[in-house]
Protein backbone atom coordinates (compact mmCIF):
# COMPACT_ATOMS: atom_id res chain seq x y z
CA UNK A 1 0.00 0.00 0.00
CA UNK A 2 1.12 3.36 -1.20
CA UNK A 3 0.33 6.89 0.70
CA UNK A 4 1.30 10.33 -0.78
CA UNK A 5 2.28 13.54 1.32
CA UNK A 6 1.67 17.20 1.23
CA UNK A 7 5.07 17.58 -1.05
CA UNK A 8 4.04 14.92 -3.63
CA UNK A 9 0.32 16.77 -3.60
CA UNK A 10 1.45 20.12 -4.18
CA UNK A 11 3.56 19.18 -7.06
CA UNK A 12 0.87 17.19 -8.67
CA UNK A 13 -1.16 20.14 -8.18
CA UNK A 14 1.72 22.10 -10.08
CA UNK A 15 1.76 19.24 -12.82
CA UNK A 16 -1.53 19.86 -13.54
CA UNK A 17 -1.12 23.57 -13.42
CA UNK A 18 1.83 23.42 -15.68
CA UNK A 19 0.41 20.51 -18.09
CA UNK A 20 0.19 22.49 -21.17
CA UNK A 21 -1.12 21.58 -24.90
CA UNK A 22 2.01 22.35 -26.66
CA UNK A 23 2.02 23.74 -30.20
CA UNK A 24 5.72 24.98 -30.73
CA UNK A 25 8.29 22.38 -30.28
CA UNK A 26 12.15 22.95 -30.36
CA UNK A 27 14.15 20.16 -32.71
CA UNK A 28 15.50 17.90 -30.82
CA UNK A 29 14.48 14.12 -30.78
CA UNK A 30 13.10 12.45 -27.99
CA UNK A 31 15.53 9.66 -25.98
CA UNK A 32 14.87 6.19 -27.63
CA UNK A 33 11.88 4.78 -26.29
CA UNK A 34 10.39 7.64 -24.78
CA UNK A 35 7.19 7.45 -26.84
CA UNK A 36 7.02 3.95 -25.92
CA UNK A 37 7.54 4.26 -22.20
CA UNK A 38 4.61 6.81 -22.24
CA UNK A 39 2.62 4.63 -24.25
CA UNK A 40 3.29 1.99 -20.85
CA UNK A 41 2.19 4.17 -18.61
CA UNK A 42 -0.95 5.08 -20.41
CA UNK A 43 -1.91 1.79 -20.29
CA UNK A 44 -1.99 1.97 -16.62
CA UNK A 45 -5.20 3.41 -16.88
CA UNK A 46 -9.02 2.84 -15.90
CA UNK A 47 -10.74 0.91 -18.84
CA UNK A 48 -14.63 0.27 -18.45
CA UNK A 49 -14.88 -3.33 -17.86
CA UNK A 50 -10.49 -3.62 -18.02
CA UNK A 51 -11.45 -3.75 -22.21
CA UNK A 52 -7.96 -1.81 -22.99
CA UNK A 53 -9.58 -0.46 -25.90
CA UNK A 54 -7.02 1.65 -26.72
CA UNK A 55 -4.60 2.01 -30.03
CA UNK A 56 -1.71 3.63 -30.58
CA UNK A 57 -0.03 4.03 -33.99
CA UNK A 58 3.78 5.86 -34.10
CA UNK A 59 3.29 7.17 -37.37
CA UNK A 60 7.02 7.61 -38.51
CA UNK A 61 7.12 7.70 -42.31
CA UNK A 62 7.30 10.84 -43.98
CA UNK A 63 4.71 10.54 -46.35
CA UNK A 64 2.04 9.87 -44.34
CA UNK A 65 2.99 12.45 -41.88
CA UNK A 66 2.58 15.04 -45.27
CA UNK A 67 -1.09 13.68 -45.78
CA UNK A 68 -1.66 14.37 -42.27
CA UNK A 69 -0.41 17.84 -42.18
CA UNK A 70 -2.34 18.47 -45.29
CA UNK A 71 -5.56 17.17 -43.86
CA UNK A 72 -5.16 19.58 -40.79
CA UNK A 73 -4.48 22.38 -43.10
CA UNK A 74 -7.80 21.58 -45.12
CA UNK A 75 -9.46 21.57 -41.86
CA UNK A 76 -8.25 24.72 -40.59
CA UNK A 77 -8.80 26.55 -43.49
CA UNK A 78 -12.87 25.00 -43.51
CA UNK A 79 -12.69 26.04 -40.06
CA UNK A 80 -11.59 29.86 -40.54
CA UNK A 81 -14.27 30.21 -42.77
CA UNK A 82 -16.89 29.87 -40.17
CA UNK A 83 -15.91 32.50 -38.43
CA UNK A 84 -16.10 36.88 -39.77
CA UNK A 85 -14.36 39.40 -39.06
CA UNK A 86 -12.36 40.17 -36.07
CA UNK A 87 -12.98 36.53 -35.06
CA UNK A 88 -11.76 35.29 -37.96
CA UNK A 89 -8.90 37.66 -37.78
CA UNK A 90 -7.60 36.62 -34.43
CA UNK A 91 -8.08 32.68 -35.20
CA UNK A 92 -5.90 32.96 -38.51
CA UNK A 93 -3.41 34.19 -36.06
CA UNK A 94 -3.51 31.11 -33.76
CA UNK A 95 -0.71 28.46 -33.83
CA UNK A 96 -3.29 25.68 -33.69
CA UNK A 97 -0.41 22.96 -33.98
CA UNK A 98 2.98 21.97 -34.04
CA UNK A 99 2.81 19.09 -36.68
CA UNK A 100 5.61 20.35 -38.58
CA UNK A 101 7.64 20.74 -36.11
CA UNK A 102 7.47 18.22 -33.56
CA UNK A 103 9.71 15.25 -33.56
CA UNK A 104 7.00 12.34 -32.45
CA UNK A 105 3.38 12.01 -33.98
CA UNK A 106 1.21 9.54 -32.15
CA UNK A 107 -2.21 8.60 -33.58
CA UNK A 108 -4.68 7.04 -30.91
CA UNK A 109 -8.02 4.76 -31.38
CA UNK A 110 -10.47 3.18 -29.32
CA UNK A 111 -11.28 -0.29 -30.91
CA UNK A 112 -14.88 -0.62 -30.58
CA UNK A 113 -15.41 -4.44 -30.93
CA UNK A 114 -12.65 -5.43 -28.87
CA UNK A 115 -14.22 -8.74 -26.59
CA UNK A 116 -11.41 -8.09 -24.38
CA UNK A 117 -13.29 -6.67 -20.64
CA UNK A 118 -16.57 -9.50 -22.08
CA UNK A 119 -18.67 -6.29 -23.12
CA UNK A 120 -18.79 -5.31 -19.21
CA UNK A 121 -20.15 -1.86 -18.37
CA UNK A 122 -20.56 -0.33 -21.63
CA UNK A 123 -24.02 -1.85 -22.79
CA UNK A 124 -26.30 1.38 -21.67
CA UNK A 125 -22.76 3.67 -22.56
CA UNK A 126 -21.09 2.14 -25.31
CA UNK A 127 -19.15 5.26 -25.43
CA UNK A 128 -17.12 4.56 -22.30
CA UNK A 129 -14.96 2.42 -24.77
CA UNK A 130 -13.58 6.21 -25.97
CA UNK A 131 -13.56 7.41 -23.09
CA UNK A 132 -11.35 4.98 -21.53
CA UNK A 133 -9.22 5.73 -24.37
CA UNK A 134 -8.93 9.66 -23.51
CA UNK A 135 -8.62 8.29 -19.60
CA UNK A 136 -5.20 6.54 -20.78
CA UNK A 137 -4.13 9.89 -23.10
CA UNK A 138 -4.90 12.21 -19.77
CA UNK A 139 -2.35 10.01 -17.97
CA UNK A 140 0.25 9.94 -20.84
CA UNK A 141 0.03 13.77 -20.78
CA UNK A 142 0.69 14.55 -17.39
CA UNK A 143 3.76 11.47 -17.36
CA UNK A 144 5.08 13.02 -20.53
CA UNK A 145 5.11 16.88 -18.52
CA UNK A 146 6.15 14.96 -15.89
CA UNK A 147 9.61 14.17 -17.96
CA UNK A 148 9.68 17.80 -19.37
CA UNK A 149 8.44 16.59 -22.39
CA UNK A 150 5.28 18.55 -24.46
CA UNK A 151 2.72 17.29 -25.94
CA UNK A 152 -0.07 19.11 -27.91
CA UNK A 153 -3.73 17.34 -28.67
CA UNK A 154 -4.49 17.48 -32.78
CA UNK A 155 -8.57 17.77 -33.20
CA UNK A 156 -8.47 19.62 -36.24
CA UNK A 157 -8.34 16.80 -38.66
CA UNK A 158 -10.97 14.87 -40.62
CA UNK A 159 -11.38 11.24 -38.76
CA UNK A 160 -12.32 8.98 -42.13
CA UNK A 161 -9.11 10.88 -43.45
CA UNK A 162 -6.39 9.76 -40.79
CA UNK A 163 -8.44 6.43 -40.61
CA UNK A 164 -7.06 6.16 -44.23
CA UNK A 165 -4.01 7.54 -44.02
CA UNK A 166 -2.68 5.36 -41.36
CA UNK A 167 -4.59 2.27 -42.76
CA UNK A 168 -5.92 0.81 -39.36
CA UNK A 169 -8.42 -1.82 -38.87
CA UNK A 170 -12.45 -0.59 -39.40
CA UNK A 171 -13.28 -0.76 -35.93
CA UNK A 172 -11.10 1.51 -34.51
CA UNK A 173 -12.28 4.65 -34.16
CA UNK A 174 -10.18 8.00 -34.15
CA UNK A 175 -9.91 9.57 -30.84
CA UNK A 176 -6.84 11.96 -30.77
CA UNK A 177 -3.49 13.15 -32.83
CA UNK A 178 -0.77 13.32 -30.50
CA UNK A 179 2.43 15.71 -31.44
CA UNK A 180 5.39 14.96 -28.74
CA UNK A 181 8.73 16.92 -28.03
CA UNK A 182 10.26 19.38 -25.92
CA UNK A 183 8.48 22.25 -25.91
CA UNK A 184 9.89 25.50 -26.64
CA UNK A 185 8.97 27.16 -23.89
CA UNK A 186 7.24 26.26 -20.50
CA UNK A 187 3.68 28.18 -19.42
CA UNK A 188 1.03 27.72 -16.51
CA UNK A 189 -1.19 29.56 -18.77
CA UNK A 190 -3.38 27.72 -22.13
CA UNK A 191 -2.52 29.42 -25.39
CA UNK A 192 -5.72 30.49 -26.09
CA UNK A 193 -6.24 32.45 -22.58
CA UNK A 194 -2.82 33.68 -23.40
CA UNK A 195 -3.94 35.07 -26.97
CA UNK A 196 -7.16 36.60 -25.10
CA UNK A 197 -9.29 33.70 -27.42
CA UNK A 198 -11.30 32.58 -24.15
CA UNK A 199 -10.56 33.07 -20.60
CA UNK A 200 -10.70 30.35 -17.34
CA UNK A 201 -13.63 30.47 -15.19
CA UNK A 202 -14.57 29.77 -11.95
CA UNK A 203 -15.27 25.64 -11.02
CA UNK A 204 -18.44 27.20 -8.92
CA UNK A 205 -19.69 28.61 -12.55
CA UNK A 206 -20.21 24.72 -13.48
CA UNK A 207 -21.24 23.27 -10.49
CA UNK A 208 -24.84 22.28 -9.41
CA UNK A 209 -26.59 20.87 -6.15
CA UNK A 210 -29.38 18.21 -6.38
CA UNK B 1 8.73 26.87 -14.41
CA UNK B 2 8.46 23.96 -12.76
CA UNK B 3 10.70 21.20 -13.17
CA UNK B 4 9.98 17.29 -11.72
CA UNK B 5 12.40 15.01 -10.15
CA UNK B 6 12.91 11.57 -10.65
CA UNK B 7 11.63 11.10 -7.22
CA UNK B 8 8.57 12.93 -8.05
CA UNK B 9 7.95 10.90 -11.25
CA UNK B 10 8.42 7.31 -9.37
CA UNK B 11 5.86 8.56 -7.14
CA UNK B 12 3.66 10.11 -10.19
CA UNK B 13 3.89 6.19 -11.55
CA UNK B 14 2.93 5.23 -8.21
CA UNK B 15 -0.10 7.09 -8.09
CA UNK B 16 -0.90 5.36 -11.79
CA UNK B 17 -0.46 1.91 -10.29
CA UNK B 18 -2.80 2.78 -7.28
CA UNK B 19 -5.77 4.39 -8.59
CA UNK B 20 -8.55 2.07 -8.28
CA UNK B 21 -12.07 1.85 -9.78
CA UNK B 22 -13.66 1.64 -5.78
CA UNK B 23 -16.44 0.16 -5.43
CA UNK B 24 -15.71 -1.18 -1.37
CA UNK B 25 -16.12 2.36 1.07
CA UNK B 26 -15.78 2.90 4.20
CA UNK B 27 -18.72 4.65 5.98
CA UNK B 28 -16.57 7.54 7.39
CA UNK B 29 -17.66 11.17 5.44
CA UNK B 30 -15.51 13.08 3.96
CA UNK B 31 -14.18 16.29 5.24
CA UNK B 32 -16.52 19.47 4.47
CA UNK B 33 -15.35 20.48 0.93
CA UNK B 34 -13.30 17.71 -0.06
CA UNK B 35 -15.78 17.23 -3.45
CA UNK B 36 -15.19 20.76 -4.50
CA UNK B 37 -11.26 20.87 -3.70
CA UNK B 38 -11.53 17.88 -6.55
CA UNK B 39 -13.66 19.70 -8.86
CA UNK B 40 -11.24 22.32 -8.30
CA UNK B 41 -8.78 20.12 -9.49
CA UNK B 42 -10.73 18.49 -12.38
CA UNK B 43 -11.35 22.38 -13.69
CA UNK B 44 -7.77 22.23 -14.72
CA UNK B 45 -7.50 20.25 -17.04
CA UNK B 46 -7.26 20.74 -20.80
CA UNK B 47 -10.36 21.28 -22.84
CA UNK B 48 -10.80 21.68 -26.55
CA UNK B 49 -10.79 25.50 -27.58
CA UNK B 50 -10.51 26.31 -23.94
CA UNK B 51 -14.44 25.02 -23.54
CA UNK B 52 -14.50 23.80 -20.60
CA UNK B 53 -17.56 21.92 -21.04
CA UNK B 54 -17.51 20.39 -17.67
CA UNK B 55 -20.84 20.48 -15.61
CA UNK B 56 -20.86 18.73 -11.80
CA UNK B 57 -23.71 17.88 -10.16
CA UNK B 58 -23.53 16.51 -6.59
CA UNK B 59 -26.15 14.35 -5.47
CA UNK B 60 -27.05 14.62 -1.99
CA UNK B 61 -31.09 14.55 -2.21
CA UNK B 62 -31.45 10.73 -0.72
CA UNK B 63 -34.73 10.34 -3.05
CA UNK B 64 -32.79 11.03 -6.26
CA UNK B 65 -29.85 8.62 -4.80
CA UNK B 66 -32.28 6.15 -4.10
CA UNK B 67 -33.54 6.71 -7.98
CA UNK B 68 -29.97 6.59 -9.14
CA UNK B 69 -29.27 3.15 -7.39
CA UNK B 70 -32.83 2.15 -8.70
CA UNK B 71 -31.81 2.60 -12.44
CA UNK B 72 -28.49 1.02 -11.62
CA UNK B 73 -30.30 -2.12 -10.35
CA UNK B 74 -32.08 -2.58 -13.05
CA UNK B 75 -29.44 -1.83 -15.94
CA UNK B 76 -27.33 -4.40 -14.05
CA UNK B 77 -30.23 -6.84 -14.19
CA UNK B 78 -30.45 -6.23 -18.09
CA UNK B 79 -26.45 -6.73 -18.36
CA UNK B 80 -26.28 -10.05 -16.31
CA UNK B 81 -29.39 -11.49 -18.80
CA UNK B 82 -26.68 -10.81 -21.80
CA UNK B 83 -24.52 -13.68 -19.96
CA UNK B 84 -24.79 -17.48 -19.63
CA UNK B 85 -23.39 -20.24 -17.98
CA UNK B 86 -20.28 -20.00 -15.98
CA UNK B 87 -19.88 -16.13 -17.04
CA UNK B 88 -23.62 -15.50 -16.04
CA UNK B 89 -22.33 -16.57 -12.57
CA UNK B 90 -19.11 -14.66 -12.23
CA UNK B 91 -21.10 -11.52 -13.08
CA UNK B 92 -23.75 -12.34 -10.72
CA UNK B 93 -21.03 -12.58 -8.24
CA UNK B 94 -19.38 -8.64 -9.02
CA UNK B 95 -19.54 -5.96 -6.98
CA UNK B 96 -19.98 -3.34 -9.66
CA UNK B 97 -20.90 0.09 -7.64
CA UNK B 98 -20.33 1.16 -4.17
CA UNK B 99 -23.37 3.82 -4.83
CA UNK B 100 -25.02 2.15 -1.79
CA UNK B 101 -21.82 2.84 0.88
CA UNK B 102 -20.15 5.87 -0.97
CA UNK B 103 -20.65 9.11 1.43
CA UNK B 104 -20.03 10.97 -2.12
CA UNK B 105 -22.18 11.16 -4.89
CA UNK B 106 -21.08 13.03 -7.95
CA UNK B 107 -22.42 13.06 -11.78
CA UNK B 108 -20.31 14.60 -14.48
CA UNK B 109 -22.33 15.99 -17.84
CA UNK B 110 -20.87 17.50 -20.90
CA UNK B 111 -22.90 20.69 -21.90
CA UNK B 112 -22.53 19.94 -25.99
CA UNK B 113 -23.69 23.95 -27.11
CA UNK B 114 -21.42 25.93 -24.54
CA UNK B 115 -20.32 28.49 -26.46
CA UNK B 116 -17.35 28.91 -23.96
CA UNK B 117 -14.32 28.50 -26.61
CA UNK B 118 -16.29 29.79 -29.48
CA UNK B 119 -16.41 26.25 -31.39
CA UNK B 120 -12.54 26.59 -31.53
CA UNK B 121 -11.19 22.71 -32.67
CA UNK B 122 -14.22 20.55 -32.68
CA UNK B 123 -16.06 20.77 -35.68
CA UNK B 124 -14.69 17.87 -37.58
CA UNK B 125 -14.53 16.11 -33.98
CA UNK B 126 -17.83 17.19 -31.62
CA UNK B 127 -17.08 14.35 -29.76
CA UNK B 128 -13.78 16.45 -28.44
CA UNK B 129 -16.67 17.95 -26.06
CA UNK B 130 -17.48 14.83 -24.06
CA UNK B 131 -13.67 14.16 -24.32
CA UNK B 132 -12.72 17.29 -22.27
CA UNK B 133 -14.62 16.17 -19.71
CA UNK B 134 -13.08 12.72 -19.23
CA UNK B 135 -10.01 14.57 -18.82
CA UNK B 136 -10.90 16.23 -15.90
CA UNK B 137 -12.73 12.73 -14.49
CA UNK B 138 -9.45 11.34 -14.77
CA UNK B 139 -7.35 14.42 -13.23
CA UNK B 140 -9.86 14.34 -10.32
CA UNK B 141 -9.47 10.58 -9.72
CA UNK B 142 -5.91 11.05 -9.68
CA UNK B 143 -5.94 14.05 -7.24
CA UNK B 144 -8.56 12.45 -5.16
CA UNK B 145 -6.40 9.47 -4.75
CA UNK B 146 -3.53 11.52 -3.60
CA UNK B 147 -5.29 12.04 -0.77
CA UNK B 148 -6.71 8.91 -0.05
CA UNK B 149 -9.83 9.21 -0.97
CA UNK B 150 -11.52 6.57 -3.59
CA UNK B 151 -13.61 7.18 -6.70
CA UNK B 152 -15.77 4.76 -8.49
CA UNK B 153 -16.92 5.49 -11.88
CA UNK B 154 -20.49 3.62 -12.27
CA UNK B 155 -21.06 3.19 -16.06
CA UNK B 156 -24.19 0.57 -15.73
CA UNK B 157 -26.72 3.40 -15.54
CA UNK B 158 -29.47 4.06 -18.02
CA UNK B 159 -27.96 8.15 -19.42
CA UNK B 160 -31.71 9.33 -19.91
CA UNK B 161 -33.10 8.46 -16.51
CA UNK B 162 -30.29 10.35 -15.15
CA UNK B 163 -30.90 12.77 -16.72
CA UNK B 164 -34.37 12.82 -15.63
CA UNK B 165 -33.25 12.29 -12.10
CA UNK B 166 -31.37 14.88 -11.96
CA UNK B 167 -34.11 17.27 -13.94
CA UNK B 168 -30.54 18.95 -15.96
CA UNK B 169 -30.56 21.62 -18.68
CA UNK B 170 -31.20 19.33 -22.46
CA UNK B 171 -27.60 20.22 -23.66
CA UNK B 172 -25.88 18.11 -20.80
CA UNK B 173 -25.13 14.76 -21.79
CA UNK B 174 -24.06 12.30 -18.90
CA UNK B 175 -21.23 11.15 -18.94
CA UNK B 176 -20.10 9.77 -15.81
CA UNK B 177 -21.93 8.88 -12.01
CA UNK B 178 -19.05 8.83 -9.67
CA UNK B 179 -19.28 7.08 -5.99
CA UNK B 180 -16.38 8.85 -4.30
CA UNK B 181 -15.77 8.22 0.22
CA UNK B 182 -12.67 6.60 1.77
CA UNK B 183 -11.82 3.19 0.32
CA UNK B 184 -12.22 0.31 2.33
CA UNK B 185 -8.65 -1.35 1.36
CA UNK B 186 -6.43 -0.12 -1.29
CA UNK B 187 -5.04 -2.20 -3.68
CA UNK B 188 -2.67 -2.41 -6.64
CA UNK B 189 -4.89 -4.58 -8.94
CA UNK B 190 -7.97 -3.69 -10.79
CA UNK B 191 -10.64 -5.41 -9.42
CA UNK B 192 -11.99 -7.44 -12.50
CA UNK B 193 -8.53 -9.20 -12.63
CA UNK B 194 -8.74 -10.16 -8.83
CA UNK B 195 -12.15 -11.47 -9.57
CA UNK B 196 -10.08 -13.60 -12.85
CA UNK B 197 -12.81 -11.70 -15.20
CA UNK B 198 -10.15 -10.35 -17.29
CA UNK B 199 -6.58 -9.80 -16.86
CA UNK B 200 -4.27 -6.80 -18.05
CA UNK B 201 -2.19 -6.94 -21.73
CA UNK B 202 1.16 -5.85 -22.38
CA UNK B 203 1.35 -2.45 -23.72
CA UNK B 204 3.16 -3.96 -27.12
CA UNK B 205 -0.19 -5.56 -28.04
CA UNK B 206 -1.40 -2.05 -28.64
CA UNK B 207 1.16 -0.39 -30.90
CA UNK B 208 1.22 -0.36 -34.66
CA UNK B 209 4.14 1.51 -36.71
CA UNK B 210 3.22 3.40 -39.82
Amino acid sequence: MVEFDDSFRRQLRDLFVWRRDVRRFRSDLLPDGAIDRLIETACLSPSVGLSQPWRFVTVDESARRRDVIDDFKACNADALNTYAGERAARYAALKLSGLEQAPGHLAVFADKISDIGHGLGRATMPETIEYSVVAAITAMWLAARADGIGLGWVSILSPDRIHAILDVPASWKFVAYLCIGYPEAECDQPELEKAKWEHRREASEFTLRR
